[in-house]
């Protein structure tokens, strides 16, 4: 097909992409029809012209180019291309935000050609560094990653954590498609048309940037191909597009965002429209048959350490990655610049081709980790606790692309010390415990961090491993298993005076209650309840039946952390049931003063103990 | 004092500063000294230097300049500084890290100078721009707001948010001050001593960026003066220094982060920066004797909504602010572009002198919230509730800045239908209930969103207000009040066969199961619990006495939201209790089908409550 016929042809596919659009999102009663219309020749050029290539019939293949949009709320367009490339019928569309429906109002996991799900927006080009790591680095793949992102979501810092790093790992072949259509949600974006605005501060970051006219076919695709050719930087398509753009009277008018037309504007813009060929389909090219090496795993070396020694559960947690990486040879770690904290630095040195360096930015590494994983990586993000919540949002939308990530968090509660609270983490427990399906655990020492390392590495889903900052004594034998969702009952007898249930560095805390309680004469049972969620509700129950008195310690806030999970483990809770956790405002100070100070320590378990006989 | 004797007596002061602190350090035993003495010259310049103008006898003048301390783990130059300007001694240096000192790891309120806790980095570039919107926008007056920043920070994108902001409101009177030392914690930074690497970047988002040596008094000085005459634009310093600067071993190493010396180490350092006068102190210039102009509060007109109306909460909440504005004239809205969704719009057009748009920036706009508040305001700050998420760690930090803002998420739960689960927050409760000495709301109805919003206006502390997208019936009389702490057991009887506890969207649902059970002759108490924290124990409490059977329903993830602050209420729970909540993943679809699936609408309570019958 000549130039002309194939822009003839292209023009086509968007007559019908747009059809789509306005067809389904009408029918549905709901969308953002005008932020897709926008980007359709953007699309279409890249779907149907020759750029990206994809085996449909194999959305896994490894060598398949990936597109993310990062303006998930384009997925009216979204669905238009695919249905364009013959994969959705028009029936199909009707289904459109109607529950059940694969169809979503924002791209999920329910539909098959979706990577990772979009909504919030600054989410996809994090996501799309982390593919084109993969790709550049790891599976040494010549596939490419294409990001829709919207203008309005360039206000979002983590765009520009995420266009940092890309530039710094020399990403080309990374495409950013910038739909600058001028118009927000709620009114004109912070530049608006102004698109120099948008290219002097990508350039500045390190891009290589082209700025087009996002309408014309000719100027989109000379775009592509010179972004095929990008030497040593990401390429930034910075397009000039008009929302609503093929219905005039919606075209570059506000009020109009997230707004279907109703029947008789549907009506009058399909007339504008004109005939729309609905015979046709678009063709997207194949991707070459290439596949990464596959690495077989091997045994781990096993682990060693003496009883009696103090390991902080930090470094356990580096040896563990570092030893199990051959077993699980899909390992990568991501680090937000403090892995000499965290201790990802002991597999860095060991395997410093699985770890990228995210510096102080952790919305987009866990975007990274994010777009690790959608290749089969098994991707460890670590950094101090206390900043992992800084990615709240981004690990929130995590859940919705069904990922496989493991978070590691150190230096958790105030028995860090004298750094002081904005270095404590005290709610990192709640706030992964409301993740869907995730996984929340809590080691007390080296071999039980190892084992749950080791749990995390073949669980498919999202963990979090909360670390602990100072050195704690060894209490496990190397072949002590730590399956997730259990338990250990680590002091027990037949006339406990009370339970106590603890996690990480407050575990020790009860252990020396234990201990001291007994010289008087007084047993307590306690219990290791490392795996936080999923929670061990049968052991938690069986204690509630056998010991007159429970109490829960916790060096985190009582809201949403172990004291809480354990009252929603036992369900029926007919004896007393206390939670010590950290009530007061924490500040500076040496570890046992903290815990003094929040009554989480030795002494104040051993109180609540008598106070309770 | 001609300029000679003016920089001979500023470098005294150095000396001074640099030894204060390798002392405190040394003797703390941890700290940061090499970021500290980076960034000596930076400050001395600035305090002692003719350029710093600030009431040491009365901090809270509101004509003070401002200083933020963005890298707050330079926290031992920072009390250094107010040692150096007379108002702690070394003495009070020596209790640096100590537990029970002001002068805590990284700066908290516990010191007197401290206009917001430091620590978590990134953040206080976004303080800076409250501050400074506040001086040139809402006080009109002429002080000016600096910032001290790291140059590892850099990579945060809230720093980008920050930046762009202060650009859009031409912020002339924000001096941002980069201390380029090249080193991070664990290694050099990802642009190292390339200075024009963060000019050109910084420049792009439309700042005037000065590039100086930042350990060349002259240099620094007339940097500032520059900066004191900026026009219509931010000022950048961006200071090129020596990590460990004056202590040739420590110097421009790493390795050396975070590290106290030792006491041999500390004497050889002694040693290399000669003898320190202590009997100099810097002066620091006063302020102009300005203050705003006061505004006295009004009586707001009444409310006015006919019972039987459907109101959507978020409109309630928009009419509120706007209603409630006179009564306290402190009140400043902010808001992430959404404000046609969150309704914040309706302030907005009555009072557009009191709004400032953030655009899609939630981490920016905490920052800028917490930086108002600094200054009086009163800062309600709103997005979609599931995007408040994104700004975790702000929201954290400001609690231990003691911080009086006010946070409003719309969209709450699956309720919000098609958009699907990336615009359901389902963990927004989980979240605002960590905050120490935190107010979570969730008004059922307008009447109740009113005055709660009147009631979080008057209230000094973390307030989130949750509300909800579609229209809900009027249930409360204009005269009803809503204290923070409180719960409405709206029916009840003397055989109550179940209690019904929930809030927001799901009270009506529970009022529903109510009706329709009452018609089989079974009869609930319902509790509308629209302060889940603090709590109403003693209603719940009360409950449990009364009613054979509790429930509770809520849109949110069983974890950390209404249920489980129901339990830890309670305490002892002899009575079955059973927690309706989101436990599936939820999809797109209408409203009713989602509570439907969820298990959370009227049936499902239904189905609860004769199932235990």
């Amino acid at each position: 097909m000549g130039s002309a016929g194939k822009i003839e042809s292209l023009e086509k596919l968007a007559r019908l992409m747009r059809y789509y659009i306005l067809t389904a999102t009408t029918h549905a009663g709901s969308g953002h029809p005008t932020s897709s219309l926008s980007a359709t020749e953007l699309m279409g050029a890249l779907l149907f012209g020759g750029i990206f290539r994809y085996d449909t019939a194999w959305p896994e293949h490894p060598n398949n180019d990936r597109l993310i949009f990062s303006k998930g709320h384009a997925s009216p367009l979204y669905y238009a291309m695919w249905a364009a490339a013959g994969q959705l019928s028009e029936e199909d569309l009707m289904t459109y935000r109607k529950f059940g429906s694969p169809l979503e109002g924002h791209p999920t996991m329910s539909f098959r050609y979706v990577d990772a799900a979009t909504g919030s927006l600054g989410q996809g080009l994090s996501i799309g560094v982390g593919l084109a790591l993969n790709a550049k680095y790891l599976d040494k793949l010549p596939y490419r990653t294409y990001v829709l992102l919207g203008d309005s979501e360039m206000a979002e810092g983590s765009q520009w954590e995420a266009l940092q790093i890309a530039a710094f790992y020399k990403l080309n072949n990374l495409i950013g498609i910038l739909d600058v259509n001028r118009l927000g949600q709620r009114g004109e974006t912070m530049y608006g048309h102004d698109l120099p605005a948008y290219e002097k501060r990508i350039a500045a970051f390190g891009w290589e940037t082209l700025v087009i006219d996002g309408h014309s076919y000719p100027a989109v695709l000379e775009a592509y191909q010179k972004a095929l050719h990008a030497k040593d930087r990401p390429v930034m398509i910075i397009a000039k597009t008009i929302k609503g753009k093929g219905v005039s009277f919606i075209e570059d008018r506000n009020g109009w965002h997230g707004v279907a037309l109703d029947q008789k504007d549907y009506q009058r813009a399909l007339k504008e429209l004109g005939p729309v060929d609905k015979s046709i389909r678009g063709r997207i090219l194949s991707p070459e048959a290439i596949e990464p090496q596959a690495v077989a795993p091997r045994a781990p070396d096993p682990m060693d350490y003496p009883s009696g020694e103090s390991v902080a559960t930090r470094d356990a947690y580096g040896h563990a990655l570092k030893r199990l990486y051959p077993q699980f040879p899909d390992i990568v770690a991501v680090d937000g610049e403090v892995s000499n904290s965290t201790r990802t630095e002991i597999f860095k040195e060991a395997h410093p081709d699985r770890f990228f360096e995210m510096y102080i930015a952790e919305q987009n590494m866990a975007g990274v980790a994010l777009g690790l994983q959608c290749r089969g990586k098994i991707p460890f993000a670590s950094s101090f606790a206390a900043f992992l919540t800084r990615a709240f949002d981004q690990v929130r939308m995590s859940q919705y692309s069904d990922a496989n990530i493991k978070f590691v968090g150190s230096h958790a509660g105030t028995s860090i010390g004298e750094d002081g609270p904005s270095q404590m983490a005290l709610e990192d427990i709640a706030m992964f415990r409301t993740i869907h399906n995730g996984v929340v655990l809590y080691p007390a020492d080296a071999v039980a961090t190892e084992k749950m390392v080791e749990q995390a590495a073949r669980y498919h889903g999202i963990v979090y491993i909360r670390t602990t900052r100072m050195k704690t004594p060894i209490l496990y034998g190397a072949g002590e298993p730590f399956p997730i969702g259990g338990s250990k009952v680590l002091r027990h007898s037949a006339n406990d005076a009370a339970t106590v249930i603890a996690a990480g560095v407050t575990l020790h805390e009860a252990l020396g209650a234990y201990a001291a309680l007994k010289k008087e004469g007084i047993i307590i049972r306690v219990i290791d309840l490392y795996s936080i969620k999923p929670i061990d509700a049968e052991t938690l129950q069986q204690a509630a039946k056998e010991t007159p008195c429970m109490i829960t310690v916790e060096d985190h806030t009582p809201e949403g952390g172990l004291g809480e999970a354990v009252r929603s483990g036992l369900g029926m809770v007919d004896v007393p049931l206390f939670s010590l956790a950290v009530r007061k405002k924490p500040k500076s100070g040496n570890p046992l003063e903290l815990l003094a100070f929040e009554e989480i320590d030795t002494a104040a378990i051993i109180k609540k103990v008598i106070v309770n006989l």
